[in-house]
C-alpha cells in the first residue's frame, strides 16, 4: 500500500507515472526490451528525449533562445559548472545571496574559481528569512549573480526575483515546476531532478544561448554546457531511465493543468500546514512569515524530547520521512507536486491528535 | 515478449532483475513507496548501497586498500577525473595505449591537463588489434599509465594486463564483471554501468587508496575521488535507482556463479559467433585473431548493400540492435553477461539462413 511521502528528496513521484513505468518495465513500446535496454541514439529513445524537452519547454514557456539540457551530477555538479562556464569572459567576479545551506555550497565552490561577493546574507538570524530586495545592491559588473530561490533545508523561499544587470543564475532544485516563472529574467536556471522532476541522477539546466561561450579555459568536458548543448545532452550516454521518467512526469503535469495548477495546489497545501502551525502552541515554524517555503516546511515541537516519539508515530500513521535534515534537526514536510492535498490533511490531522495527546 | 538484445549499451539487463524491480516499483520492502522515493540517507537505502558495494567487492575480490565508488557522469566523466585526480603530485606526464575510439577520447581529455605520451598505437592497421606487450615500453616516470582493455566500438580486447612501474589505470566499461581480474595490478579501474553493471547514469571506480591525494589544485568537487570516498559516494544525492538496480545485478551474478561462470559463458558465446564468422564466406570479422573481444563482436557482410536488409530481417526475427556504431558502420553483436547463449544460437542460425538466401 502506498503511503504519504514527505521526503525532501529523492521525493515522492506521481503514482500514475510509477504505474506506467511498472507496466512497461520489461517490454517498452512492444519493442521486446526495457526502455533501460535501448540505445540512447535509437529513434525510440531520441523521441522520448525530444518530447521531454518539448514538454518542459511548454510547461515553463521557455523562450527559443534558451537551451534545455539534461545533465548528470545533480545540482551539486552545477555548483562547479556555473563558475567554470561563466567566469571566462571578462569579469572573474560573481555575486551571491547567501540564504542557507545550499547557497553556502554554491558559494564555496565558486570561490575556488573566482572572486565571490556576498551581497546579502541572512546568517544574522540563522537563515530564517530571505533578504529583502531593497536590502542589498548588485555592483553591476559581475560575471553573474547567483541565488537560491528556495532553501530546501531551511525552508526559506524568496518572494521575488532579483533585478540585476548581469546574468541571473538560480538553483531552482526544489521549486522548479511548482509555479510559472519568467524564464527571460534568468541567464541560467538549474535544478536537480529528485524533487519536482523525476528520480535522482539527472539534472536540468536552462541556459540563455549567449552564455555558452564564456567558459574558463580547460573546463572539464563533462561540465561544459556548450559541449552538452551541441550534443543534445548526449555527449556521452545519458541516464536514460531517469530522462524517460522525467518525461512521464512532465506529461502528468500537463494533464494536471501545468504549473498554474501546481502553484494553486502548492499555495493551498502549504497554507493549510502553516495555518495549523501558527494556531498551535505545541508546533511552530522557525521561518519568518513572508519567507516561508511552499515546498519545504520545517517545524519544531515545543518539547524536542518528543521528536523521536513523533517520528515513530507519524510513520506508523503512514506519514513518511518527516525527519528534518541532519544539519538542523526538528521536522520537515516537503510538499512537492506529487504530494496530494490529502497527504497534508492527514498530516495536520495527525499533528492535531499528537498535540492533543502529548501537549 | 522479451527479445534477444545485442545492444552495445545501454545494454540488456538480466530478466530476473527487471522482474524484481517491476514487482517492487511502487512499494519497496513494504515501505509504502518506491526505492526511487526514499532518502539516500535512510537506513533502508544505505543498506542497499553498502550491500551493492560488498557484493561488488566479493565478485571482483577487491582488496581492502581499494575504495569502491559509485559515481555520476559515466566513463566519459572519468576521462576528465583521471588526469584531475592523478596529475597533481610530481609527474605531470601520463602514458597511454591508443587502441581505438574510446582510448582516443580518454587521451584527448588527458592532453588538456598534462603531457601525454602514447607509447603504443594500433592506428596503423585501423585499430584492428591490441598492441602486443613486447611492442612497447613504459618510461617508468609517468603519473599513470592508461589503457582500454576492451574497445567497445572496435571490438578489440587485450589478452594481457600491461606491466608498468606507475599506477595502471583501466577503462573497463565493457568488460568489467565478465571475468576475474587481479585488481591489485591496477591503481584505478573505472567503468560506466550500462554494459555489465546496470542501467546508464552510474559509473563504478575502484581506487587504490594511496592515489586519493594526488589531485590537481582546484579539482571540481564533483570529479574528486577523495571527496567521493570520504562521503561514501554520497557527497550529493546519488542516482539511487541505478545504484539499487546495479545491486540487484550483482546479486544475480553471484547466483549465476560469479565472474568465473561469466568468463566461461563469454568464451563459449563469443567462440560460437567467431567460429561461424570464420567459416562463412559472406560474413567476416574485421578484428585480428588474438585481439577479438569476447564482449563486442563487430562483423561485416561481403556485400554492404545488404546491410539494411540484414538489419530489417534480424529485427523481425527478434534479434535487436545489431547495427554497428555510427562511426564504423557494419554490424556489431554485444554479448554481455545478460545476453544468454540462446541469443547467440538464434543469431548464428539467423545469419546462416540469411547467408543461404542472399549469398
Amino acid at each position: 500500500m502506498r503511503k504519504f511521502n514527505f521526503c525532501a528528496g529523492p521525493a515522492a513521484l506521481p503514482q500514475p507515472v510509477l504505474e506506467q513505468a511498472q507496466r512497461e518495465l520489461l517490454d517498452w513500446q512492444g519493442l521486446g526490451c526495457s526502455v533501460m535496454e535501448v540505445s540512447h541514439r535509437s529513434p525510440e529513445f531520441v523521441e522520448v528525449a525530444e518530447r521531454a524537452e518539448q514538454d518542459l519547454r511548454d510547461l515553463l514557456s521557455v523562450p527559443s533562445n534558451y537551451k534545455v539540457l539534461f545533465l548528470q551530477g545533480g545540482a551539486t555538479g552545477q555548483f562547479s559548472a556555473v563558475p567554470w562556464n561563466l567566469l571566462g569572459a571578462g569579469s572573474s567576479k560573481a555575486e551571491f545571496i547567501h540564504s542557507g545551506s545550499w547557497a553556502a555550497k554554491a558559494i564555496k565552490e565558486a570561490r575556488r574559481y573566482g572572486e565571490v561577493n556576498v551581497v546579502a546574507s541572512s546568517e544574522d538570524r540563522n537563515f530564517s528569512y530571505a533578504p529583502a530586495a531593497d536590502s542589498w545592491q548588485s555592483s553591476g559588473d559581475a560575471a553573474y549573480f547567483h541565488y537560491t530561490p528556495n532553501e530546501t533545508i531551511g525552508g526559506v523561499e524568496f518572494g521575488y526575483v532579483p533585478e540585476v544587470e548581469c546574468p541571473l543564475v538560480a538553483d531552482m532544485s526544489s521549486t522548479i515546476l511548482s509555479q510559472p516563472i519568467e524564464v527571460e529574467k534568468f541567464g541560467v536556471i538549474y535544478a536537480g531532478a529528485q524533487k519536482n522532476i523525476g528520480p535522482s541522477g539527472i539534472a536540468v539546466a536552462l541556459i540563455r544561448d549567449d552564455l555558452l561561450d564564456r567558459s574558463l579555459e580547460n573546463i572539464p568536458r563533462s561540465l561544459s554546457w556548450k559541449v552538452a548543448a551541441e550534443a543534445g545532452s548526449m555527449d556521452n550516454t545519458p541516464p536514460t531511465f531517469a530522462w524517460y521518467l522525467s518525461g512521464l512526469v512532465f506529461q502528468w503535469l500537463k494533464g494536471q493543468g501545468g504549473v498554474d495548477a501546481m502553484a494553486k495546489q502548492a499555495d493551498a497545501k502549504s497554507k493549510m500546514l502553516y495555518d495549523f502551525l501558527d494556531s498551535s502552541d505545541f508546533f511552530s515554524s522557525p521561518v519568518e512569515e513572508g519567507s516561508r517555503s511552499r515546498m519545504n516546511v520545517p517545524f519544531v515541537l515545543a518539547d524536542d524530547r518528543l521528536d523521536k516519539q513523533f517520528l515513530i508515530e507519524s510513520e506508523e500513521a503512514g506519514l513518511l520521512s518527516l525527519k528534518g535534515h541532519r544539519s538542523v534537526g526538528g521536522m520537515r514536510a516537503s510538499l512537492y507536486n506529487a504530494v496530494p492535498m490529502e497527504a497534508v490533511e492527514a498530516l495536520v490531522a495527525f499533528m492535531a491528535d499528537f498535540e492533543a495527546r502529548k501537549a
